[in-house]
């Protein structure tokens, strides 16, 4: 038998993928699964998508541009300017989902053997798209113990090598949503400057941002208009995630043209989703805040409760929809897995993602899970009182 | 400035995309533009698929299973018994196109550096795809006045390496119209055998096979079963290019679980996509045989009136529907390019794929250009009316 790729092989399975077929067997087994591992939003996605869904008129579903449809790029357009971000529609390139972006970035960007620095715990499956395009990641640690935010520079200007091509970042972040301050992004924009680099900046959560500090993008900096490849998707904010709609948006002229040569390959994104996005970046000013409040509300009760629940700590997130939680475990890898095969209470047992997968650093996280706050808050409610009762009874706990 | 990927870089920019902005300034010139160079048809989507979308009864539009609804999968596998290739459903990743196919079982199976043999002229965007893997595809050259046959088995072995993994074949073909053989297909799954290689197989066309010779599937071949990685796409066969669903069908375990890794990294196929493709398997035996009809007459329309013009020549295409034709130019490029350019017949102009873009070869297919017949017969009668009188005003013309 031919062997397969070792790229396909290096790729990690990611700690959440590997507990998916035993939160399915809990399911079979007749459990409530409280489901805090993914972001999949339960907030319905807006009117106008849905309208625009009954109104296509068209007697053939046909190629959309490679780039993605005009009158949606002119639309996104529109949307970014109330952000202040200022870019033309010829520098919005749609991707299937906020995932194509990234791997067309990292394709267009980073040859084999080039690096790129990302602070760590970060989104698993930028590590899959590195390994795509034959890249690496090199991880800068942050940590719980201060909320997150980013290390000195210094730690930073440690790992830069000959081979480094950029930074990325996610901000807010996914999956402690940290919101980066003014004097982090300066930060970033000066190794970005420094050293001429790319800067990958994953703003999808910017709707979300909850404690009055500004979302700053990585376009707002000025001097690095033409480094920024900013990573987007309309899937978190318009509660839309199967459409696979996304953008990668730059100024950088060659980078535009080598992306296009990605997009076209694959011939166009898809023409519904992108029907589908255009109306929703109409969705009310009720229907938007509706969500944003919606997620105040959660986040502000999950992190209470959290804290409350001995030995378990979470920093209070800044933005997105995810917290990192510290629980008094052995292993949370461990933890996550006895929830969901040996664990009930009540009839119901819950589903994280152990923090692990976040961290390339072998042992970081190793006592922290990330949740999703995308359940109502009665079933926020019960799902940290199976969480407390967990605790209680799994044989690996921590004492104080 | 960052300096961009020289893989991006290497990317070939296909003939018929710089053609592109030609094409639209011929017709913001006002000039009547019949467009033989895609394969966008012109038919209509079923009428199932539109009634999918308008019962769409959801709340929320969230990801489907990384590899693609479970009914869907279901129904490709009794659509594949229908021509008698029996795969289970976990043989069956529902991709974003016959592209992310394409993309995601070279990336799977390929490592840098190594190479498969694909008999030329071929599809432009696998070179891109390949590119994109760091792989390296080598071409066996077919030739228009073979009818775009197979060469002998000496020349495929000839090309064989400690680097080769496998053989693509595209069956019919686009872009010859070529329907390998049985004898053709034997010869393969000898060499697939021999060389324990991987047998790529995009059967995309394989609804429009016009000569009552048989499709033969990669997966009817006895022995290699285990080898196969079958491309599979809905955008041909129910006139729905846009919705961007196809499919990777394999029974290589090892494999499969390598793909959904690149899967479950971009999350989920397209969920609307999804749905109007699994309605359009229903799609009634009286639209299929419309489709196919239409196709008949076109391609019969087609191939008669081409041979008839002085100097132009076409072999029978077998399937498919596009055919390779030898132009008395001295370039095509050129007299593609002049066509949109400075050329133009009682208010009206042709565009056509030039052939260069599928041979890898540099001087092979100089004279040959690609048509699609995706037009209706009376805009094909006219596209070539207007390509006889250009080629008897090009200033390039070959004399016979």
């Amino acid at each position: 038998m031919p062997n397969v790729s070792k790229r396909g092989c290096e790729m990690p399975a990611s700690p959440i993928r590997r507990l998916v077929p035993l939160a399915d067997k809990a399911v079979a087994r007749g459990l409530k699964l409280y489901r805090l591992n993914i972001g999949q939003p339960d907030v319905p996605t807006p009117p106008e998508a849905f309208e625009a869904l009954k109104n296509i008129d068209r007697k053939v579903l046909e190629y959309s541009p490679s780039a993605g449809l005009l009158s949606l790029r002119q639309k996104l357009r529109q949307y970014y300017k109330r952000f202040n971000i200022d870019v033309d529609t010829d520098d919005i390139i749609v991707t299937c989902g906020g995932s194509e972006a990234v791997l067309f970035a990292f394709m267009a960007c980073l040859d084999p053997g080039d690096e790129i620095i990302v602070p760590e715990p970060a989104y698993a499956n930028y590590m899959a798209f590195a390994i795509s395009a034959g890249a690496k990641i090199v991880t800068v640690p942050s940590s719980i113990d201060n909320g997150f935010e980013l290390p000195p520079v210094e730690e930073f200007e440690k790992l830069i090598t000959p081979r480094t091509k950029g930074i990325l970042i996610c901000n807010p972040n996914n999956p402690t949503g940290y919101l980066y301050t003014m004097k982090e992004m300066l930060q970033i924009r000066d190794l970005v400057l420094k050293y001429d680099l790319f800067l990958f900046s994953d703003e999808v959560y910017r709707e979300f941002c909850y404690t009055g500090a500004p979302y700053i993008s990585a376009f707002h900096l000025p001097g690095i208009e033409d480094k920024v490849v900013l990573i987007d998707s309309v899937s978190k904010r318009y509660n839309e995630c199967g459409i696979r709609i996304g953008a990668l948006i730059t100024k950088h002229k060659e980078l535009k043209a080598n992306v296009m040569k990605f997009c076209q390959a694959r011939l166009s994104p898809p023409l519904i989703g992108q029907i589908v996005a255009e109306a929703s970046i109409d969705a009310s000013p009720e229907y938007m805040l509706a969500t944003y409040n919606e997620y105040v509300e959660r986040r502000k009760f999950l992190v209470d409760r959290i804290n409350k629940i001995p030995g378990c700590y979470t920093p209070i997130p800044m933005g997105a929809f995810y917290t990192v939680v510290r629980l008094p475990v052995d292993d949370a890898d461990r933890f996550c897995r006895w929830c969901l095969e040996e664990f009930e209470y009540e009839g119901a047992t819950v589903f994280m993602a152990p923090a692990s997968g976040f961290y390339t650093t072998p042992g970081r996280g190793i006592d922290e899970v990330r949740m999703a706050y995308v359940l109502e808050k009665s079933e926020l409610d019960h799902a940290l009182t199976v969480l407390e009762e967990a605790l209680k009874a799994y044989p690996g706990r921590k004492m104080a």
